[in-house]
Parts: C-alpha cells; sequence; structure tokens
C-alpha cells in the first residue's frame, strides 16, 4: 500500500488555497435551508418514499448542536499520522470513536496492524464496527479515516488548528473538521438521531474507520482483502465519504477516479558531488542530462510526449459527449481555486475532460540538486527526476510502464552520454470509474434530491483514492464516493473548514441515503 | 560580497572525494625529502641564491614537531563559519592567531567587521598583522583564513574531525588542516623559523587573516578596499596561500581563475501549489515550463547554446597551445577524482583547456519543486531554475547577463505559456589572470626549485577566489597563488586532510619564497 501522499484524496491541495468564503459575510444559515427552492417540487416527489425521513431530519436538527459538539471533541485530539510523535494522540481518536460507537450501541473491534514500515512504530488501530444484524436488511459497508494532516498555527493558521471555531456565518474551521472527522462521525451522528428519535435504522451498517489515511494507509489494504468475504461478507455496497463537491454550491456523486503511475528517473555518473568551477566543462552532468530527459515528457499544454499513451485512453461516445455541459462547473472557479488564469483550456468542457477522462503528466521536482534558496556551485553527482502520470481507463498500468521506459531510455540514448540512467515506477495505482446506475447510486441520488432540493452532478475526480478500488476489489460491490464538504474547505491546507450546512445537510444525506438503500430494488 | 559557496575555492569538492593515499601505506617520509632528485642539479644552482636558506631549511625541520603542534592546536578550535553557534569558536581562533603572532613579534591589530548581513550576530574580526619595517626591505601582503567548512565525525569521517590525527604515513587529518589553517601558520611559522635560526627576516609582512572565507566573506571586500592604500599602502606584492596543487606529486604556482556569474530562472503561475490529481491536464505548470527552458541552456557535451557566449572568449595564441602538454595532468588524475570515466574529452589537452579557458554551463537545481526522497505529487507553484557560467578572458559579466536574459526569455515566449518567467544573476564575480612573468611568480618558481627540486606547472584554474581580484584591485599589485597542499586533500570533504611533507616542505617554500622575493630584480 502507498504510504505518500501520492494518495491524497482529490481536491485536497498539497498548499494553501485561499478559502473562497474567507471575504463573505453570511448570515448564519437555518438547518433546513435548502439551495435549489426551485426544484422544491421534485423533492416533494421524492419525499413520499422513504416517510421516515422527516423525523429523521427534525430530529438532526435537534440535536445540531450536540453533533457539533461531538466534532469539537475530536478536533481537539491531534490524531496526525505523519508525526510519531502525535501517535498516541492518533491511537486516543481511534478509541474515542470506539467509545462513541460503542455508546451508541454498535458491537466495536480495535483492529491492530503491527507495525509502521520501517520502524518499531505501533500503527493506529483500525476501527471495524456493526451497528445492526437483521438479515432482512441490506448492509451497507461505509469507510472514512480519523487522523488528519499536520497542522501548527505558526503554518498561516488563523484560529488553532485543533480547536473548533465555528464562525458566524457557518465556516468551521479546525484541523480534520472536513477531513474526514466531519464525515466520519455523520455516521453516528446518523445512528443517534434514528435512536432519539425512535426510527428504525434501516440497514445495517459495517464500519471501517482508519488511523493512517494521511500517511499511506499502512496496512489497510492487507487488512480490506483478509476481511473482504469474513468482516465485509455481508456488505451489498460500499460508501465513502472522503471527497468534495466539484463546487461550493451543488452536491455531487463521484463515480470515477483516475489513477496514478509514479516515476523515478536516476541519472548518475561521477562519484561524488563535484565543484562546478573545478570540473564545469570537463564532466559530463548528470543534471544536464535529466533536464533533457524530463523536457522531452510534455510540453507547455499538457501534451503528453510519450509514444503510445493517447492510444490508450478510450474513445468518447456520444453519450459521454453531452454529459459536461449540465455539470456545475465554470472557469470563474477554477481560475479562483488555481489562483491564476494559467489554465491550458478556455472552457469547461475540455478543462473537465482534462481533468477527468484524459491522462495527465506532471513533472514534480529533482532529488539531489541543489533545492535551497541561495547560490551553490555544485555539480550533483546522481539525480532523481520525480514524474507521474494520471491514468483513464482503458490504460494498462503495465504498458504504460513499458511505453514511459522505452521512451525514456531512448531519449537518454540519443544524448549520447557516458552517465546512467535508470527508469522506474515508484507506485501504480490504477483508474477507478463505477457504475453510476447502480441502486448504490440512485439511493444517494434520491437522498441528495431529498435534501438538498436538488439533483446531484454525477462526478468524476481527476485525483486518487486507493482504497476505493481496495474495496470494489475485496468486496465485489458497487462502491459510491458520497461528499458532504466543498471545494473550498481546503482539507490539506491551512484553515481548513467545513461549512455548518454541509455538516448538518450531511448528517441527514448519509442517514436519507441508507433510507433510500433500503427502498432500492435490486438491480 | 557574496555569501555563498559560490566562491569556494577551487579544487575544493563540495562533497566528499575519496582521498587517493587512503589505500597507500607509505613509510613516513624525511621532511628533507625531495620527489625529483634528477633535478638535484638544477636545485643546487637555486641554492647558490639566497644562502641563508640551508640554515632556515634545517631550523624548519628541527622545529616541525611543535610547528604539528601548532597546528593542532589550530584545528582543535572548531571555527566554523556558517554555523551561528559556532561563531565564539570563530572568534576565539582568531584570537589564537593574534596571540601568536604577538608572540613572534608582530603588530597585530583585530579589526571589526560589522554585524553579518541581515542578522544580530557579529562577524569574526579580520586579524591584520605586520611583521617588519624596514624601509630598506619590500613588503609582502599575505592572505588566508582562519574558518573552516562544517564538520561531524557523523558525516563520515574516519577520526574526529577537529583532532589533528598524524598517520604513519604523514597524512595529518582534521578539518581545516589544509584549508586554510596549515598555510596560515605556515606563515607564523617561517617567522619562528627565522627568529631561532638568527636569520634576518628578509621582507616585511603585511597579513590578512579572515574568519569568514567559508560564508561568502562577508565585509572583507569593503575592508580590503578601504585598507588598499592604508594598512597595506607599502605592499609590493600580495601572496595567497589557499589553493592546491594540481595533482599530487608537482607543484605549481597559479596565476588565472575562471570567473563565476549564478543566475536564477524563476517561472510562476498558480497562487499556490496544486495538487497534481485536482490540476494535472487543466493547469499550466511552472516546473514543466522551466525544465525546457533548462534544458535549453547546454548539452551534454558542455556546449554552451546561448549565443554569442562562444564569440566573447579569447582565441588560442600559438605560445598558449603548446603550454599544456607540458602540464603535470593526466586523464587518469582526472578519472579518480571525478569518481568515474564519464568526462567530456578523452583527452588532457581540451581537458585542461575546458576547465581553465573555456565558460562552462551548469546546471545546479530548482528551487521550490519536489525535492526529498518519496514520492509527492504536487504541482509546485513557483520553482526558481539556478545555474552559473563559469567565465573566461574576455568575457563580460554585463554583456554576458544579457545574453542569457534574451535567449532565456526567448526561449520562454516560444512555449507559448501563461505562467511568468524572471531570468537575473544572484552574483558574479569576474575572471582573474596575472602575469607570470612578473618577479612576484619568478621569486615563487625559485623557492618551489629550491624546496621542491623541481619548476613549478604554472596553472590556472576553473574555480575562482574572489578576493585575489579584489586585492589585485585595491593595491595595484601583483596577486600570486602559492599553494601548500595536493589536489587530494578533500578540502570541503570528510577526512580532509593535509600531508606532513606538504606542511613542512610547504613552511620552507613560503620562508624562501620570501627571500628570493628579496632578491628579484624590480621588472
Amino acid at each position: 500500500m502507498p504510504r505518500t501522499p501520492l494518495f491524497l484524496s482529490p481536491n485536497r491541495l498539497l498548499s494553501s488555497t485561499k478559502p473562497r468564503l474567507q471575504t463573505r459575510t453570511q448570515p448564519e444559515r437555518a438547518p433546513s435551508f435548502r439551495p435549489y427552492l426551485t426544484d422544491a417540487i421534485r423533492a416533494h416527489q421524492a419525499s413520499k418514499m422513504a416517510p421516515q425521513l422527516d423525523g429523521y431530519f427534525q430530529q438532526v436538527d435537534t440535536l445540531s448542536d450536540s453533533f457539533i459538539e461531538r466534532l469539537r471533541q475530536a478536533v481537539a485530539i491531534p490524531s496526525v499520522s505523519s508525526e510519531a510523535a502525535r501517535r498516541p494522540d492518533v491511537v486516543r481518536m481511534g478509541q474515542f470513536l470506539a467509545d462513541e460507537l460503542i455508546k451508541l450501541g454498535a458491537s466495536v473491534e480495535l483492529r491492530p496492524l503491527g507495525k509502521q514500515d520501517g520502524t518499531d512504530l505501533d500503527l493506529p488501530p483500525v476501527v471495524l464496527a456493526r451497528y445492526g444484524n437483521d438479515k432482512k436488511k441490506r448492509t451497507i459497508l461505509v469507510y472514512g479515516h480519523y487522523d488528519v494532516q499536520p497542522a501548527e498555527k505558526s503554518d498561516g493558521w488563523d484560529t488553532e488548528p485543533f480547536d473548533l471555531i465555528v464562525k458566524e456565518d457557518g465556516r468551521m474551521f479546525g484541523r480534520g473538521s472536513t477531513d474526514d472527522k466531519g464525515p466520519v462521525l455523520g455516521w453516528l451522528n446518523a445512528i443517534e438521531a434514528h435512536k432519539a428519535a425512535g426510527i428504525d435504522f434501516p440497514v445495517n451498517l459495517l464500519m471501517c474507520f482508519e488511523g493512517m489515511e494521511e500517511y499511506g494507509s499502512d496496512g489497510l489494504e492487507d487488512l480490506i482483502n483478509q476481511e473482504g468475504k469474513k468482516y465485509f461478507a455481508d456488505a451489498d455496497a460500499v460508501c465513502i465519504s472522503d471527497n468534495y463537491w466539484l463546487g461550493t454550491e451543488k452536491p455531487c456523486l463521484t463515480y470515477g477516479l483516475r489513477g496514478c503511475n509514479y516515476y523515478s528517473i536516476e541519472v548518475w555518473g561521477p562519484g561524488a558531488d563535484l565543484h562546478s568551477g573545478v570540473f564545469g566543462g570537463t564532466a559530463q552532468e548528470p543534471m544536464t542530462d535529466l533536464v533533457r530527459v524530463m523536457s522531452s515528457l510534455v510540453d507547455t499544454d499538457g501534451k503528453i510526449l510519450i509514444p503510445g499513451i493517447a492510444e490508450q485512453v478510450a474513445p468518447i461516445t456520444a453519450d459521454e459527449d453531452g454529459l459536461y455541459d449540465n455539470i456545475a462547473f465554470t472557469m470563474d472557479t477554477l481560475h479562483e481555486a488555481l489562483g491564476s488564469k494559467t489554465t491550458i483550456f478556455q472552457d469547461k468542457k475540455p478543462t473537465l475532460m482534462a481533468r477527468w477522462r484524459y491522462p495527465s503528466l506532471s513533472l514534480h521536482g529533482v532529488e539531489g540538486a541543489f533545492s535551497a534558496p541561495g547560490a551553490k556551485t555544485v555539480i550533483p553527482a546522481k539525480v532523481i527526476g520525480k514524474f507521474s502520470i494520471r491514468t483513464v481507463p482503458n490504460m494498462e498500468i503495465d504498458k504504460t510502464n513499458e511505453l514511459v521506459r522505452l521512451y525514456v531510455e531512448d531519449v537518454f540514448k540519443k544524448l549520447g552520454s557516458k552517465n546512467s540512467l535508470k527508469v522506474y515506477p515508484q507506485h501504480c495505482g490504477n483508474w477507478w470509474v463505477a457504475s453510476p446506475n447502480h441502486w448504490n447510486f440512485s439511493a444517494a441520488a434520491k437522498a441528495t434530491e431529498r435534501v438538498w432540493g436538488v439533483k446531484p452532478d454525477f462526478t468524476r475526480e481527476g485525483g486518487s483514492i486507493p482504497v476505493t478500488l481496495t474495496f470494489e476489489q475485496a468486496t465485489g460491490k458497487n462502491v459510491l464516493l458520497l461528499p458532504m464538504g466543498s471545494s473550498t474547505d481546503g482539507a490539506h491546507s491551512i484553515n481548513e473548514k467545513l461549512d455548518k450546512r454541509n455538516y448538518i445537510e450531511g448528517i441527514k444525506l448519509l442517514g436519507a441515503y441508507l433510507h433510500y438503500v433500503a427502498e432500492e430494488p435490486m438491480n
């Protein structure tokens, strides 16, 4: 299982994005706010089904303060998985979840995962839980993670990152608020609201909450594969709430992710780093060769120059071609997220296609060269260029790796260098596309319409969530990505937040989804 | 004054070079060992001049143990100029030198240089000293530095870096042994041996020893310029012992250095670092543009692709053309120093010409991109490529900068990118070539022949020692680079050493040089 930021969930920027809401001052919205009142009639129709939902929704509103308090308690535990010193906090967060689940009546196991790769450090346990065991009900397996990205006030946060701060406009700032403590607690809150309202829980719920997601999900893949036909055996479908809306107003359901093949190109020659005064002009320099090879991979407009890659991409069908125009997405939103207008395309459709259904190649950096501020006259002896290709249907990992190897070796050979080159994949994660026509998605679409008063966009994402594919393969069941937060939450940034509206309506959404799941015909 | 490793003295590798002597086991050589006995007759002729030298040489041999003890005391002071915490040690080292000089009868000033650029840290003082003030004698200004590169045993040293360890084969390991405490103490030892032997010191000696050389000589340029016509006013010539033989056996005198123009290329677009899953394929990536620009600067065989650079280089004269064949330098030595055979040229002559008299362009690295081990799927928002051009006669700094700017901007423009680019020089230091026919060089050549029994090679260096040019310009006098150590000393590496032979014979050489200086006719 990869253990690097390679597999960040999509829409999480590695560095800060300015939260777009920051300069707005909005009145705190009532929890029952519906953004799309013009869709009220359609919502009314949906409400004919799953009649218990009104009582559930009222109960969520009634309990909203205690749900925010539960999130506050969770955010206060700095469960940073990438920092060894914080490991006890990560374990404490897992224990907090287990305790809450037990209080709600779930059966819980804290499953140890052994030592962290290459260390003597115990991995935090996976929280496995079951709520309900009624053979007449469907069983839904949900996944989330209780660890968070690092955060220090000194990184530039406006507030203490591990204090949940609820602003008047409804923004709730705190590390983990949206990624992924809010969504994880959403499932617990849904159980509590059902109990409090005296409404029968519509499904059996299996839960799998891990504590290493932000550091590569060490050990999780093996556990999922082992439990696919054991602990998870009676799961009828899988739901993951660990991604985000495409924008800030319209909910979406996500049915596809790009994969990612991450490569290193090593070039070496001299026995040690050299002084450019002494050796400049007499030695063939690995950095010169590497830069020339890297420059041959992709052009300014993102065109991948490696032969054979484009040929693997699935052709566009007529159906697909009409799909993009209706997606709630504007170039303004992209420019805002990008912080500039340096986009490759001017229009929405080619932009969405480039993100979702075409491969891309990014050059990430160079290891071994001078990378600090200032000036250093070094000739690096060995440099390692890093790049990755985001993959899409129908690209094959092995074939893509072979095309990369052949091309890079060929470009290097043409340089006529006496240095040596090696190119190899560091990690490969496949793309994933689910069937959005499955009852799992239909139920989520109806729930979205019931809660938000609007049909969700069916979207794909440009990034990777490898656990999605792992669950699909281990259980053989349909997997749905059902986001709670919006695109401006800044999951990996400073000032991470979750809007109170998205949290409370999101709790309603998760519960409603389970009710519609119970009513969906098998397909 | 540049304050970066840009201006390391030549032959100092930024990283470790394997000391070539390490696997040899040689008997400790007698201090009077002469490597080139076939030149004994010529040496005998030289010995007719400067007749007092035999007594001086005997005294140096007699005192050799105490000279090594003095070096041990100096090495024991960890005067690392780049580490703020070591600043008191640097100051202590300056004080040590001052105390020793006062004991020898010199007049000494510890000249403060104010605060280190951008800090509240006091710079270590420059030790200015005068030994002798006889208007009938010539006055020689010598320069050296008493600070050292960082060193920790854990870097890979075989011995404690600040304990001088004298091996049976004569290698003396210790940080600063060869760079530059050995040569600096050489001048003090020469004074002491004269006093002990009762031989009149042949010149007035002005000394300028600084404590920030390894961190950019902060403040020194201003001081030299101020004192050029004051403290240094009666200097007749300048001698710097802070470089190395071209190989391990044959001494040399150095009369030329390349300059160095160091550039940054900044490319930026997005407002913050991006996730390649979300933005890959939709944003123009600064790293893609930068790599394409950097790849257009130089090819694998070191050919500079910037138009107009080659045209500035001085043509080869017939005299010069015949000069290279006799230099004691072999490709084997270069391969050994390089740790590989990845040289551009197969033969000595084009290799020496490439190092000494042609410009070279090295790509040093990229700031702002991912540079750590592992995998990170970042699209860096702003990247800064670093490269430098080693300059030679008759290249002009301003003209070169303009050629670079025009070319880089043109290449970037042709990419058609919406990102922004800026290219600018970080530091520029001019090349330096002195007249090797000056009496300063003649005296050093005779001294070399007398001590080592062989005529020295007249060499240039590929690197830069900016203080050389500063002294030449501030005093208007000839500057000589007179090395003590050999090419395998590993000045900036782990296991830095000075051979006992080079130290003791080097003390004789510095004294002999002053005697021949006194006898040289004015020219």
